[in-house]
C-alpha cells in the first residue's frame, strides 16, 4: 500500500489490563487541546467490513477456529481499517493514534499461539504495505497485575481471548519483547504497573518528545 | 500445518465458464463407482467459519473491499476449510478432489488484481502449510468462450466477480499460466474449449494416469 502520507502514525500496544485504552483516550484529549488534528482509532474501528471480520473472530461459538485462520482474519481486518480509515486520515495530514496494530498480531498469534513471529509478520506486511507506525508506545505490565485489573473492571463483555489462562498472557508479554527486539527504535516502553497518573505522564512525555 | 496424511489431494482450476465444476462432479462419480473413497469439496464447503468469511467477500454491498483484504479473506477461508474438512479426510485416507485452491488466488488476486503472485503465494503458504495438492488439473479456455457459456447458463446468481470485464478474465488466464510456470510438474493442462465429453475424457485420463 503506497501513500503520499503527510500525517503521523503512532500505535499503542500492551497485554490485557495494561490500561492502554484509558491512557490513549487521555493522550487524544490532551493533543486535541493543544490544537492538533488527531484521529483516535482501533481496529475494526466502525469500518463495516472490518467489523464483520472481527465478529467472526470473536464469536464464542467458533471453537473450531484454526489459529492460522484467526491470524489471517486479524490481518484482513487490519488491511481494511487501514485502507478506509488510517490512510485517508494520514493523507489529510492528521496524527493517527491507533490502539493495537501489527505488534499485537506478532505477540498474540506469532508467539503466544505459536505460529511464529516471522510467519505472522509476513502476512501482516502484506496487509499494511509500507504503512508502518513511526512510534509505538508499549505499555508493559506483569500478567497477574493486568488480569487483576480486568477482573476488577465491571460491565465489560468477556470474549474468547479473555478466557485463555495466565500462561497465555505471559507468552504475550514475551512475544512483545521479541517484537520490540526486531525493531527497537520504533518503540518506547512505558511501565504500566505504576499508577494511572504516572503511566499517563510517562506516555505523554514519550509522545511529545517524539512530536 | 503438518499432517500424517495418507490420502491424496487433487485440485481442479480454471477461469469462469471452463466447465470444471461439471467435470469434477463426473470425475467424483466415476471414481466412486470404481470403489474409491472420495471427498468432493470446494471452499467454503459448508464449513461455518469459512462460509461466513465467503459471505463477507461476495457481498455486493462491499464496494469498499480493499484487494489486500480480499486476498487475506480468501486465504483465511482456505485455511479453515483445510483444517476442518480436507485434512481430516486426508488423514482418513480419502482421495480429496477440491474445486479451486491456492492457484485461484495466485491467478485472481496475485495477477489479475495486481497484488503480485509471490506476495499472494506467501499468505497462502501461511494458510496451507505443507498441504499442497499432488496434482492440479487446469481447465484452459479462452475467456470469450468461458463468458459465453456463463451467459448461456440460467439460474445462477451473478456475484461481484462475474461483473468484472473481459480484460480481467484474460488476466486470470495469464495468471494461471504464471502459476503453472512456478510449479509445472504439479499441473496437467486440459483443453476445456472442447466438447464436454472430450474434456471429461481428457480429465479422467489425466487423473487415472496419476492414480
Amino acid at each position: 500500500m503506497t501513500t503520499g502520507k503527510k500525517g503521523r502514525f503512532i500505535t499503542v500496544e500492551g497485554g490485557e489490563g495494561a490500561g492502554k485504552s484509558t491512557i490513549i483516550a487521555r493522550l487524544y484529549e490532551e493533543l486535541r487541546k493543544r490544537g492538533m488534528d488527531v484521529l483516535l482509532t482501533r481496529e475494526p474501528g466502525g469500518i463495516e467490513i472490518a467489523e464483520q471480520i472481527r465478529e467472526i473472530i470473536l464469536n464464542p461459538a467458533h471453537t473450531q477456529m484454526d489459529k492460522r485462520t484467526e491470524a489471517l482474519l486479524y490481518a484482513a481486518a487490519r488491511s481494511q481499517h487501514l485502507a478506509e480509515k488510517v490512510l485517508p486520515a494520514l493523507e489529510a495530514g492528521k496524527l493517527v493514534l491507533c490502539d493495537r496494530f501489527i505488534d499485537s498480531s506478532l505477540a498474540y498469534q506469532g508467539h503466544a499461539r505459536g505460529l511464529g513471529i516471522d510467519e505472522v509478520y509476513a502476512i501482516n506486511k502484506f496487509a499494511v504495505g509500507d504503512c508502518m507506525p513511526e512510534l509505538t508506545l508499549f505499555f508493559d505490565v506483569q500478567p497477574e497485575v493486568g488480569l487483576a485489573r480486568i477482573n476488577a473492571a465491571r460491565g465489560r463483555e468477556v470474549n474468547r481471548l479473555d478466557l485463555e489462562g495466565m500462561r497465555f498472557h505471559e507468552l504475550v508479554r514475551e512475544g512483545y519483547q521479541l517484537a520490540i527486539a526486531r525493531d527497537p527504535e520504533r518503540f518506547v516502553m512505558i511501565d504500566a504497573g505504576q499508577s494511572e497518573e504516572q503511566v499517563y505522564a510517562d506516555a505523554l512525555a514519550a509522545l511529545t518528545a517524539r512530536l
